[in-house]
């Protein structure tokens, strides 16, 4: 099956479906709300905080935002990869019964789908094989294994880890579980945006979301987002790094063709990644996802600070690049500021994530 | 009055009222649970961890915890300060009308009690005058003048900060609201202890809360607990830490007499103060607090790490000091494990603050 014809079967409906499956299985996170950073964030910037910027000697916009932070961070595992895993998971049962227990399921990946995947299996009673690179921190090494995993070493090309997966998968006939590009993992993420847009309503009563705005590594949640919302007025954005060339859905989506293979090392490390065949089905439709923008390491920075100081919560880089867009990229707000008006936008913006440390946090702000 | 006299009116019907009066001011701050945390602490010690404390050669206690965290990190201003500061004022208001807005409130601090009392001020149409010490950093005499109140700087010394005080009290006649020794700031502050219990109660079913501990430093906020436990079954514990002579509330206790100046640079900066007059009445009164417990520098900051990677919460870490006794206090642990039996303890902790900033966090770490 193309690409294209899966990408038409990722509908609102499926997104409900998976919901049904995996509600015993993770948590529904809070959808927290912040006064002071509405008000930052309705400050039109100062004309020297855009000198150096594309949007130099422009009139500062002045968008009125109201955010509604859908806090994956608090999810399982520490980041909204817990969805589209067990979803993932629960579905290999229903389609292949007993058989997935005794082949196991295999993935490479050193970041949150590998614990995620660690835990779906551990508690649905399917073995796990987790292919990590050998240089991987000793904290997330532990972490998938404290969850129940066989990790597995390999090098750190993608060359070198798909030939242990291939290995393991010759021994054990493990089922391989990728972490985005997947009709069934995309499902699971967009559980998120079904919760969002029903705590939005018990919060903010008849008016609807006008946008909401995730962060695209792999464009898993994104595009999941972007299905539950295709048939709404809800407006769904994207969010990358700049640094590096990390903005590859962005600038594949200006040239209108699939950027395949991004060298980065941007402080988003969950966002290193290019974007997915199956995920850019959906997000370079105009339809589903209206924009996809870029930040610089420093926005990603002063949007964590804001959150950790100002709100109190953790979240890891990857979490705050969509925060980092209403706050800093003007293209975005002068958006906001002309179809929202005085009376603004309610955006909801996703917090995709929370794991990371306090040396982690020490390196980035020394 | 007396202390003693004042400490009969702290009757959980005092708290009542003064929830009565604050709740359109403050925010019910969410009871979080984090499994993780509950199996760590409900996890015997090491052998090797006990050697060079108190407990070394001891069995390690083999305690049950189910924690509930009232998260006063979110209140408003960071801090369960808020509810004092909004419960004096609005006495204020009531006892002595209008004139409270022609004369103005006064208070020194450099913490959280400057900035809730500011805010509370601002809100009721009062002026505030704050006198901070002229070293306090840049980012809390701007918190502080954000909320409307006017800074004034004095020396570091209590006598310099005094002296001012009655400077602008000779010229302005403003009223002084203590920052915790006083009747109406602990009724605000004992609200936490309505909600929590309400809030467990809701969370929990009919199981009553087996204890609570809050931290200690002028005492406000433990004896305002204290008091509204005081009809029912719950305990309430206190904890500080213990580095320079910081617990002086546990060492007052041990001898039979309050400790009045107390020299400490612990790094719970909201707890460096001795225990106030009123707070000592209701704390070493045994049936209303049953102990207060000391911990260290190095586990105030494992409990910061804990509940910053953990949770994915930021706290200040004098937030953390009843968790710290939780995790590694000894004759705790071996009291739940002795009371608590098979069952455990549902314990009620106080995270009294989210104050700190990414710089502090990485001093700490680094």
């Amino acid at each position: 099956m193309t690409s294209a014809i899966a990408a038409q079967s990722l509908t609102p409906a499926a997104i409900q479906a998976a919901y049904g499956l995996i509600q015993p299985h993770v948590h529904r996170t809070p959808l927290l709300t912040c006064k002071t950073l509405d008000t930052i964030a309705s400050t039109p910037q100062s004309p020297e905080a855009l000198v150096g910027t594309l949007f130099e000697g422009q009139t500062p916009a002045r968008p009125q935002f109201r955010f509604f932070f859908k806090c994956e961070n608090f999810q399982r595992i520490g980041a909204f990869k817990a969805r589209g895993a067990f979803h993932a998971l629960l579905r290999l049962l229903e389609e292949r019964g007993e058989d997935v227990k005794r082949r196991g399921v295999i993935t490479h990946s050193s970041g949150n789908h590998a614990q995620a995947l660690a835990l779906a299996a551990s508690t649905l009673g399917i073995p796990a094989y987790i292919v990590m690179p050998r240089i991987s921190t000793l904290s997330k090494i532990a972490g998938t294994q404290s969850h129940g995993a066989e990790v597995i070493f390999s090098g750190s090309t993608s060359v070198e880890r798909e030939a242990v997966v291939a290995e393991i998968q010759a021994k054990t006939d493990a089922i391989l579980v990728p972490p985005y590009d997947d009709f069934n993992v995309i499902c699971g993420q967009g559980t998120t945006a079904l919760e969002l847009e029903a705590q939005h309503a018990e919060q903010a009563g008849s008016r609807a979301l006008d946008a909401v705005i995730t962060p695209i590594g792999g464009g898993g949640l994104n595009s999941g987002v972007a299905t539950w919302f295709s048939d709404k007025q809800t407006r769904v954005f994207g969010a990358e790094p700049s640094f590096e060339g990390a903005d590859d859905c962005r600038r594949g989506l200006q040239a209108g063709k699939r950027v395949e293979a991004v060298g980065t090392l941007t402080i988003a490390d969950g966002l290193r990644t290019p974007v997915g065949l199956l995920n850019w089905e959906v997000i370079s439709n105009e339809k589903k996802v209206e924009g996809v923008f870029a930040v610089t390491e420093d926005q990603i920075k002063s949007a964590m600070r804001l959150v950790i100081e100002r709100m109190k919560v953790v979240v890891e880089p990857s979490a705050v690049v969509g925060l980092a867009v209403c706050l800093f990229d003007e293209n975005f707000r002068r958006r906001v500021e002309k179809e929202g008006g005085n009376d603004g936008w309610d955006v909801g913006v996703v917090f995709s994530g929370g794991n990371t440390t306090v040396e982690a946090i020490t390196k980035l702000f020394t």
